[in-house]
């Protein structure tokens, strides 16, 4: 019976007990995302439990500017931090591309155990941070409230943050080509932090990058096609211009109607998304409700891929994930007769 | 000369060193709130200081729930919390309107003795939290990351968070009508947390009651047209649906492209914004350029009231501001030749 595949952004991840047993035997999380056994083991845990339609590459979005020598850190309930940020020009000169199989072979390691593992059972997804999201924390240091230091770089010193953006353009195209080499069936640039600019920054400083990732990537291998999904938290202003970057698919938050979002892009891209990650607190009936709304939104017809409007949150109840999982199987295909 | 005119949210507050002396000599934020000499001192200072086109009732969104006795209170650091915060069935139906000339009275006496300094040097606003952001720090107890609670209300018990909104638009309207009567020029609604909901939560849940304040406004007094101003934060997607409530303008973050807006809502009302609060850390040159920018983007002709995307951070060059303030001075003169 047809009906509308569903993944979920951080699946494998804080809120399944399973995998905070691995996190707990790896150490630290680098040490999680730098071993392949186990980031293979994390990757299949959501595929092992659930009816899901996807496995997404367990990594994170900061192994390039780590590969790029800042020296990433995770600090217990701190977030990410860069012992080296990027704050001069003479800083951004200095950065290389980084050889995706050299310091991120881990990666593409990860890549090809993980399909070893799936043989075949569903498709997996490789990704990317943008290289505008990647930018902010190189530039700040690590997460930020407003961001300041970076835009202070674009409004004094543009010029300064095209040459960084484009060697991280160059570099996530080199690492998601790894990672397509290595076996990834479609691939996705999660944009985080695109909502955070204006509108003509938006295009400017991190929609023309994404593009020039998409530009080079080896879209058909061997007579694979790789989909491309681009999501930018925050970006449901830009989606006609998203929409016509070339990537097959957008990914949407909880903000912007899907039906809505679906008038505007027509059948130009494919639409993933959006049920708000909160709802997830809420009982499993509340959950099933909101399922069959954005089922009803988006309507009939193919195009569509349920997930959440961002990552799940790590405190939320496996069930309720399951309840949202199920709600879409039982409810999608009479959307789809 | 005819000119774009201008002033800054949160523009009476702690960048000013004039402002911390004040703040200090009150003892604690909540003591400068509720004594009208020192509101009233604290709002005329950015007036003198720069050439500004408005005042601001210096005040705090957060007043409407410590009337209604939810204990409001500002930990050094930690923003507002409330001692009672609103949870169940039982607290929503025990609230009451407040009374704005009883526990409330020092807010319209603060704008008698403003007006009575003013002299009509520069029309004073006057404003008010919107129904769904007052609503969002009951339900949480202060500020929120994710919303979780007001929002598992939404999902659990939808008929529970609109009886509280419906209690909040009354006493919105009834604050801001004392306001009105006290003398204020015009009128702001602040939805901070707006952006946080889905399009169809925010119709529901945000929207309808921002627009219920407005239908119980005394928006002519005694000769007098008080406008209205209703500003979203993260509401840029639904600007038609906001144009339309009767608000006679809306205030834009700085993610909305102003020469957009203006081209969505026509000339059904007026447009406030947009600098992003960010750009004032950048020098004065990139600031004037920036202002520049978001004037052009307006383009020709009034309807065109300029401010920062939300509020001024307290760490901010007072000079910086001045900038800002010069430069729509200097350079929108020729946008209305």
């Amino acid at each position: 019976m047809e009906r509308t595949p569903v993944w979920m952004m951080r699946q494998a991840g804080r809120y399944l007990p399973e995998y905070r047993r691995v996190r707990e035997q790896a150490g630290s999380f680098m040490n999680l995302c730098t071993n392949p056994e186990l980031a293979c083991e994390v990757t299949l845990q959501p595929v092992d439990r659930y009816r899901l339609d996807a496995a997404i590459l367990f990594s994170d979005i900061l192994t390039i500017p780590d590969a790029m020598g800042l020296g990433l850190r995770f600090l217990e309930g701190e977030g990410p931090k860069f012992k080296h940020p990027v704050r001069t020009a003479e800083d951004i000169h200095r950065l290389g591309v980084p050889d995706p199989e050299d310091k991120l072979r881990y990666v593409p390691n990860a890549v090809r155990l993980i399909q070893q593992n799936l043989q075949g059972r569903v498709p997996l997804i490789g990704f990317s941070g943008s290289p505008w999201t990647l930018a902010t924390y190189m530039v700040e240091g690590g997460g930020s409230k407003d961001f300041r230091k970076i835009k202070a770089m674009i409004y004094e010193s543009p010029a300064l943050v095209h040459e960084l953006l484009g060697k991280l353009a160059d570099s996530v195209a080199a690492y998601l080509n790894a990672q397509i080499a290595a076996g990834i069936d479609a691939a996705m640039v999660f944009d985080t932090w695109g909502g955070l600019l204006t509108s003509a920054q938006y295009l400017e400083f991190s929609l023309a990058y994404a593009q020039r990732v998409l530009h080079q990537l080896n879209r058909q291998v061997e007579g694979r096609i790789i989909p491309t999904i681009l999501f930018t938290k925050g970006g449901g202003l830009w989606l006609e211009s998203m929409a016509h970057t070339g990537y097959d698919a957008l990914g949407l938050d909880w903000q912007t109607s899907i039906g809505q979002a679906r008038q505007r892009v027509g059948d130009k891209v494919a639409l993933q998304g959006n049920l708000d990650p909160v709802a997830l607190y809420a009982t499993p009936s509340a959950i099933r409700a909101e399922v069959k709304k954005i089922l009803a939104d988006f309507g009939h017809g193919t195009g569509h891929v349920f997930n959440l409007g961002h990552g799940v949150h790590p405190d939320i109840d496996p069930e309720h994930v399951g309840a949202m999982i199920e709600a879409v199987h039982e409810f999608s295909p009479e959307f789809h007769a």
